[in-house]
């Protein structure tokens, strides 16, 4: 049944807001929002298009999942706490299915995030979505890609290479089966939100990896005018991948992949082991190389510098 | 000849700052805002989907003009001072010809609101432009639909109708000559930031003109739970509407038109000539009708109640 314009914005995107800073939110021409005294604005946009940054057919709950989740990632690698959202939701038809499964994806992830919805556009045309994530960091505070400084010690978090290597699953059609861990990874993959401001204050640089870590390492470089040695020997391939692919193959997908919303960050070299043991308590992270003034960066194994392939990802290249 | 996603970014979209509360713009993960001690923050979303939103060839300077004028026009729906702008943006290829004069269009309408582009995404895709704006207001002076009361007096901005009568000439094929008055109205219409600033404290209810006045009138009415008469006696009607076409079709275009991003709104009606001589000094405004107990809108002429086709635009409808 087709659903009109206003009907769908009430019925799947206007609900309780979990939060008391939210003025006015869905319904008016604009939302009003109040930003604590004292914070600074943290505000990032992306988009999703079908075919391309989800596939045809994918889990509607993943689409909206990964709608917020990959904006969520951004805040993150700011240090900031994430507020509010705006969607804008670009549909071939009003499917009240693939809508109630899309927004209960979008929802469950804002709730674990504390996150309102208070604004959005619904248009007919090919599916893309895109979200506008809104949050908030004391300025000075704020994890920035280039602060990092020769000497500082370079981190990633969790096991970044498992989303690459579900959707590479889910692509070759060897696995129809979602709950898959790997598929699972790929579609349902947890922004950092809680280790990005942990790092508030400690670390130099930080950024998301999303378009694969050595891609994303060189950007961070740039930014920081700086350059990197990553040590191949310490990159971190999840007992999962291990089991299921070559050594070559897992590397690749840690160097390569995207879609794992983990962070790469750097901590300055004084006290990194007592930082490092201190946000192990509650988080996975990986020391995996060093900042170094020499532009770009070099891959080492045993030691010895290596050709690694793989850059970021690049959407017009 | 393709251009790379970053350079793409770097060519054509990161500029000069107009503003010194941008701490951190277009190029980390996110972008980071000072909001003014004491205001709030007011957020809008709007998508424009090719041959839907804009038609398929149209000039790229208006696409970029339009994209950035449906937001502001709902940043100045509610009073607000427009600051900030989010871009995504989903393109089949990386047209430089297209790109500079889509952004040159941006950038102007950015440029005389005072607007800084402060991030965004840019994706390969179907051509979608969404922009997210972001402006303040201090919250107890925020224009809102709701606040409407029976007796309050309705005005609309400016002369509605003149970009749908424009888009008709473009669409019949008629005119390929985009000098046209009504066509240029069409494809850049002027947000009216100004009068939306010079509403505050003085409008009950506003809102922006984006799917006809009278659909969006209802929709002002059910937001007060109100409803409304409107004297078609009073619309407005432009000299170039006018000349161009029939009473009637002039009226229909002023109806169901959207597009010339003009203001709706109520003043009460103690003091309203007084307040409506004041702003008419600055702004063209023509008082249109009264709101009423009843739910509704009842048009009139020449007194007498009178049945009128058009209601909004509903895209999934």
């Amino acid at each position: 049944m087709p659903l009109g314009e206003f009907d769908l914005i009430e019925r799947f995107f206007r609900r309780a807001s979990p939060r008391d800073d939210v003025l006015l939110g869905v319904g008016d021409d604009a939302a009003l929002l109040e930003v604590p005294p004292g914070q600074a604005l943290v505000a990032a946009t992306d988009t999703l298009v079908e075919g391309r940054h989800f596939l045809a057919g994918a889990p509607a709950e993943s689409v909206g999942h990964q709608a917020l989740a990959v904006n969520l990632s951004d805040l993150a690698a700011m240090g900031a706490e994430p507020a509010w959202a705006l969607l804008s939701l670009s549909l071939p038809d009003a499917d009240a299915d693939w809508l109630q499964r899309f927004s209960d994806g979008l929802f469950a992830v804002a709730g674990r995030h504390g996150v309102a919805l208070v604004g959005g556009d619904t248009v007919r045309g090919p599916r893309v979505v895109t979200i506008t994530a809104l949050g908030f960091v004391p300025a000075a505070a704020a994890l920035r890609r280039g602060g990092a400084r020769p000497g500082d010690v370079l981190y990633v978090s969790g096991w970044p290479g498992e989303a690459a290597a579900g959707l590479a699953a889910l692509r070759s059609g060897a696995l129809a089966d979602s709950s898959d861990p790997l598929v699972r990874r790929y579609l349902f993959a947890e922004p950092r939100v809680a280790l990005g401001r942990a790092l508030r204050g400690r670390a130099t640089a930080a950024m998301d990896v999303s378009d694969g870590l050595l891609g994303d390492l060189g950007k961070l470089c740039h930014a920081s005018a700086a350059g990197a040695r990553l040590d191949l020997d310490r990159l971190p391939i999840s007992a999962e991948l291990a089991r299921r692919h070559t050594r070559q193959q897992s590397e690749q997908f840690v160097l390569c992949g995207g879609d794992d919303y983990e962070l790469l960050f750097a901590l300055p070299p004084a006290g990194s082991e007592q930082v490092e043991a201190e946000l192990a308590k509650s988080f996975a992270l990986h020391r995996i190389g060093v900042i170094e003034a020499e532009a770009g960066v070099r891959c080492t194994r045993g030691g010895s510098l290596v050709t690694v392939n793989g850059g970021g990802y690049d959407h017009f290249a």
